[in-house]
């Protein structure tokens, strides 16, 4: 049987089952399936080197299916070739009788990519468009830095080219000469309303990518020469040469014209229209080939041996050794240093002892101190500059998870508010990522409020009220108040494996704490002990509350303080400490509500007891400010309000 | 005086004033200020048509800086020409002598462009990056909805041309003919941790928008021939013309050698290197023109009268009445109807009623049921198809907000998490911007978790526990749990100045109202007036614990049901009926937890009573499942988990 006889034999093969499959769920989207037939089936069964066997081997090629709901094509393509399936480590192969379970309750295939339940061939959940290419940036990075011969391709819709992040990962592409990606340009011309923007034509991408600085090849996607051809120009690139781009031109609906052209988008065929589809799909395979079936004439190449990996090495230095060593000594005799100076210097010692760590920053590395990475020249190729782009480098440092890598990603508190969506299927795909967020809340002060983040702690938060699927929190949030907090607090991050998000500080803060304090995920300290109210505060504001106890106590009233620098926490344990102040609390925060108040506000009425808490928190949209000082009076969460507040629940005059 | 000499002279003036802005103000970013001096100085003293003494005029030229950092040159200008500021209507001119104040407390001159705080010659708030040109194509959408000539200028940094959400407008400019929007690209070459990327070079960007389809003028930024001539081909553009585009080469730290290069980037100068700049300036214009000042060498166009608009007409028709009109009666007696087809509906009368109402969706038209507006010849024109791009779309509608209009957007709500910066933005922009997210929560089950809105209710939360400029909750977030509901709120949210967020869902529900029930923003319904524990639920979940109301009442349990469809809410009457109920609640969501429950929570501790609240959410990550009954099994939220909750709490065996 000649090749080209052999991938349409097949291709129509998967085009069917993706068609039945479908129709048993009652819901998918069999024709973008269809328009992905031929070349699902050269890439899985003739180009990719991996082996079905081990479908998350580290040496592997790997898909990046970033339009999602094209999933069906590849689960018939995983059926066919036995792909093993499952959670834990609990693996079976899938078979062809398992596509009758597309999306059911206990299915491993689920309605789009969701490798953590149960299919590992991939390395993230997609479905929400325009994330993938990303993914494929971050997962070549990270095989650049461990020297793996890995190709990574991704597939995105023509329709799905419109999300901006797409052109994001494009230029870190071309940039960081990612060119071991391959960005696959799916072309059907339909997208689910309509048709798909003129400025998303084949052609227009086409001259997009060259301009972009791509070797582009424009191919009939359903032509197995052609797409043959392509593979292996793009498997013959040099380390010198350009990247090179893909754009297929499909058809949505390939082999079957009763489901092509608008309507179609996201509805599989049933009764009649099943039939009708179905024959049709068998016209074209009689015309084009001989074979019902022909994965055996294809060979697979499977991956090389990875090398040895660096393990991480020995014991991390406590704060003031890497001060020292850093001759910043002097610093640290001054008593204070800024929480995301405190990170930096704690990256940079990580980076020493841990080789899975690596960097990523958003051209604020000089605010963040991200810069503190990158500046090392031990470090510097374990650090990636994604520029002005956040979408990009969340969704790049999920990718170099999957690449087995600890990504720590940094930028403004305000500015990961653009990429929760990537956050999220981050989260999602398991990925172990580590979100540093500088100049968090209010206190940076004379930037204004396009520079604050002020919803992030309630978003979060939502975050640790759920569970992950090792059965961790979703996210651990953390807010820690000195440098000795920030610097241990990233040391725990990297050793732990799930998502975290920190919010470091622009104001330079005096110390609380000191090398020997111990700081975990679901922690808190107990600052001062009083009997008559309660205070919780985390980061800035546990200074500003250190002040009120003073003053409180001054005024004759025994003020508790716990720095909450964790969310979740250990609400037992918390609620004992605030009955043991006749059940009277304040919260303080540098943010909108639902932050920490609403942790507390939660336990509180979950155990039912009479608790009182009163939430201090941010109130009106910011505007600039000169100081943090200023800025807290503007806001009403200064020391003195601290203190007016504690004075009017415990009724002192 | 010579053209050349004149600008030469204002814009070395304006230089002068943003580095003693800056420097007086200890922050700020006055070497990108001066890379703008000679184009700010072109368009605001020549080329705009404009009035400094109404600075938001409807049918004058629009500035819209996307670089908000680069706001003191703007500052400057306006100063120089006693630009009216001011909050409320109470305006004045601005003088020289407020630039002092940059970035104080009480000043309306805010670290980035800030219209709410006093500033009206600006449309949107600026400073968080990529989102100026968004805002530009939704003002020019609007104009060309109202027949208005105006001209909408955007600049934007050529690092934060990086952004995505940047080609996201390129492409919308092209698509719908938005060329009365001129693209200014500022290339300064230096970002804020080093150089911009060879990616976003000058020349890169001018082929990039060749290929998008634009016309490009590369020129040299701070020659006043070269700019004045590019603004004038821009203004001679018909609407037959593709878009136009400027390449501006520019200088950061223009006419202050001392002040170049890396380092410098949102660092005032300060003590001897102050004097330097300044010295050096003042040699440059020594070197270029003979005039210390030119203002009174430029004559500003005013804008045009605005023709007469269009206003509401009349009442409403009820949901009956609009679907009688429809042919969708029969529809009415099956008596459910899913949310989302009530919100389609609701926009099409909405349309025929308010001609300021205009829609935007992303390509899910015909699953958020917006097209029914959009397939309404009378209405076609005033919906805007954004294709795939939420953040586009979003600030977008931010623009046509500005524009006069009131803009519904609507996606899944999963996506509209990929624009929360842009949300915040707008809502620090005053925007009048309805966001409707459809398929809601979990119950969409067979796609899976990338299509599922899951935090988004905490997020959203946060903005109703503080106030906008308006002393309104910063957004409203709705839930109706029937159509009579989401047509109702609909309605609401139209006439109501602010934002607003609805949550709709993709399955049908049953009618719970009918078209006499009132719904206000901040209200709830009780459904069911029990004894023995209050059930509080929104949108789909509402018919859960329907069901739960009915089981409970056999099991002899008195629950009442409260349909709390929105947020925030008055809690004191919650509270009241709670506390009817010995203080026993539970709250059910289809989200993570922060949404409802922590509502609940919060309004509960700050009364300080013994209210026990239970909060059932979602607390995993989902996966597919083939119907809502059984996604709601998978999450332990069914009406039996619910009875058994209650069954618990109040521990009755």
């Amino acid at each position: 049987m000649s090749f080209e006889a052999a991938v349409h034999a097949q291709a129509i093969e998967l085009d069917r089952l993706a068609i039945d499959m479908t129709a048993d769920s009652g819901s998918g989207h069999p024709t973008t399936a269809l328009s992905l037939g031929h070349l699902i089936t050269v890439l899985m069964f003739r180009t990719m080197r991996w082996s079905p066997d081990f479908p998350d081997y580290p040496t592997s090629d790997r898909l990046v299916l970033s339009e999602g709901h094209a999933v069906p094509i590849v689960y018939a393509a995983a059926a066919k070739l036995g792909t093993k399936v499952g959670k834990d480590g609990d693996l079976r192969k899938l078979t062809l009788a398992d596509l009758k379970t597309l999306r059911e309750r206990d299915s491993v295939l689920d309605g789009h990519p969701n490798p953590m339940e149960g299919f590992p061939f991939f390395d993230a959940a997609t479905g929400s468009l325009g994330q993938g290419l990303s993914v494929a940036a971050g997962l070549a990075e990270a095989a650049r830095i461990d020297g793996f011969d890995k190709r990574i391709y991704c597939i995105i819709g023509d329709g799905e080219s419109r999300e901006g992040q797409i052109t994001e990962a494009l230029d870190i592409i071309v940039e960081r000469k990612l060119n071991r990606v391959l960005p696959i340009f799916n072309c059907n011309e339909w997208g689910q309303a309509g048709r798909v923007s003129e400025q998303q034509s084949a052609d227009r991408i086409a001259a997009k990518l060259k301009a972009a600085g791509y070797t582009v090849k424009v191919i009939d996607g359903h032509s197995p020469k052609q797409i043959d051809e392509a593979f292996e120009a793009f498997g013959a690139l040099t380390d010198q040469d350009a990247p090179m781009a893909l754009v297929a031109k499909t058809v949505k609906g390939w082999g079957a014209p009763s489901m092509q052209g608008g309507g179609w988008h996201g509805k599989p065929a049933t009764g009649e229209a099943l039939a009708t589809a179905k024959a049709e799909l068998d016209q074209r395979r009689v015309e084009l080939t001989t074979a019902l079936s022909s994965s055996d004439a294809f060979t697979i190449e499977p991956p090389t041996e990875p090398p040895a990996m660096a393990e991480p090495t020995g014991e991390w230095p406590s704060l003031p050794e890497t001060m020292k060593k850093l001759d910043m000594e002097s610093v640290l005799h001054t008593g204070k240093l800024a929480t995301r100076r405190a990170y930096g210097i704690a990256l940079r010692a990580l980076g020493h002892v841990d080789p899975r760590v690596v960097v990523l920053d958003a051209d604020v590395s000089n605010s963040t101190f991200a810069d503190a990475f990158a500046k090392d020249d031990a470090l510097a190729s374990r650090f990636v500059e994604c520029k002005i782009a956040e979408q990009n480098m969340v969704s790049m440092a999920a990718g170099m998870s999957a690449g087995g890598k600890v990504p720590f990603c940094s930028t403004f508190a305000k500015f990961f508010n653009r990429a929760y969506d990537q956050i999220e299927m981050a989260i999602n795909s398991g990925a172990n990522l580590k979100m540093v967020g500088s100049h968090a809340g209010i206190t940076l002060a004379a930037d204004g409020p396009s520079q604050m983040s002020l919803p992030d702690v309630a978003w979060f938060r939502a975050w640790s009220t759920m569970k992950d699927h090792r059965g961790n929190p979703g996210c651990y949030l953390l807010q820690p108040a000195d440098a000795f907090a920030a610097y241990a607090l990233t040391g725990v991050m990297a050793e732990y494996e799930g998502a975290c998000y920190m919010r470091t500080l622009r104001a330079e803060t005096e110390f609380l704490y000191n090398e020997h304090e111990v700081f975990n995920l679901g922690g808190f300290h107990v600052l001062h002990k009083g009997r008559d109210v309660c205070i919780c505060a985390a980061g800035y504001m546990v200074h500003e509350a250190n002040r009120a106890v003073e003053l409180l106590d001054q005024a004759g009233i025994s003020a508790t303080l716990v720095d909450l620098y964790s969310l979740p926490f250990d609400s037992d344990m918390l609620l004992d400490i605030i009955m043991e102040n006749n059940g009277m609390a304040i919260s303080i925060e540098d943010n909108y509500g639902g932050g920490i108040g609403s942790a507390i506000a939660d336990a509180m009425t979950e155990a039912g007891d009479a608790f009182t808490l009163e939430q201090m928190h941010v109130r009106r949209i910011p505007k600039s400010a000169k100081t943090p000082d200023e800025m807290l009076q503007m806001c009403n969460l200064t020391a003195g309000d601290l203190v007016a507040k504690a004075k009017s629940i415990l009724q002192v005059v």
